[in-house]
């Protein structure tokens, strides 16, 4: 195994070891690594574990809390750079994306985050609604498929209407900032905590 | 199986459907209230479904942001009475528990809820560290469960020492407004959200 300086160079990023400690981790551990942070932080040598979470990316964090503490959320939205980061037009759809999940109370970003066990669920209760219709296989088909999207717009940030525009959803919204600040915006992550709810 | 007035009323409370189909799904499914539930679902009786998260406990949702969105928290807190979550105290120590998160970043509430498998990870990692010391095994093990118990108090909130007054950890804290407020108040769930962090 050749032990670039590319890899020692990451490993370094990553723990804040010597070279020479590098060097010899990634050698031990054929250039694994993942196993030589580990192997590292074995010899003690993992001073700077607390950079393992370091930032990558730009943005914010922003929260908003709702009914003197009845819901709280907060939200992760990435830009590239910190001049985007700061700019009015980026900390207001970091405002009201976090005020949208308040209101709108989604489950996940995208269609995409939906778990497959989720949507089978969803689709087994839909069916069960339609079954005794008597209608042709073909047209409970297209009314199942209809009832996922519409849960799938419920219940996706992205797809939801903007609370304080309906001519577009989340994802539109998201579109033009784009646009407009030139730069990639992701919505990373979200929480949403309500008063009392099990979990 | 004897469908009780109880039973109606609790499914009642959580679907809010009539009392006859309330009856009839718990019929059907033999007096288990999460069949019941889904039952009513399928029938298209789940009209409240979201009833389902309503609120069962006082207290607050609590936030912080630091350094402009660098780094968010999210803090549930809950207490008996709505009458103690509007206190000063219980205010103040949600605000607490929020910045405590922000800057001591603990990973779990208590240590009965770090997971077996990531203890046995860094008794490992310990293990290796001191293994080649050539000290005995009954000291090597006294050390190791220093190690744990130092690994716990770091990241453990309620073990943290508390920022604002280093006399006392937080569990202490909040031990000290029970008795004040004179009800059960629990540190229910957190999140924190560090700009470009991994996750």
């Amino acid at each position: 195994m050749n032990i670039n300086a590319q890899m020692v160079k990451e490993l370094r990023e990553k723990t804040s070891a010597g070279m020479m400690d590098c060097k010899k981790a990634l050698k031990a551990t054929e250039g694994d690594l993942e196993k030589a942070i580990e192997y590292l932080r074995k010899k003690g040598m993992d001073a700077a574990a607390s950079k393992f979470s370091r930032q990558a990316l730009s943005g914010a964090v922003g929260s908003y809390i709702h009914l003197y503490g009845k819901i709280g959320v907060l939200v992760e939205i990435n830009c590239e750079t910190d001049f985007v980061a700061n700019t009015g037009e980026f900390k207001e759809f970091v405002k009201d994306v976090a005020m949208q999940i308040t209101a709108s109370n989604p489950k996940f970003i995208s269609r995409e985050d939906v778990p497959e066990d989720v949507i089978e669920k969803e689709k087994e209760i839909f069916y069960a609604q339609v079954e005794k219709s008597g209608k042709p296989t073909s047209v409970i088909d297209k009314i199942i498929e209809g009832k996922l999207d519409k849960y799938f717009k419920e219940n996706c940030l992205k797809e939801q209407i903007f609370i304080k525009d309906s001519s577009k959803n989340i994802n539109q919204l998201l579109l033009e900032l784009i646009a407009k600040l030139g730069e990639n915006i992701v919505i990373k992550r979200f929480s949403r905590f309500q008063l009392g709810e099990e979990i």
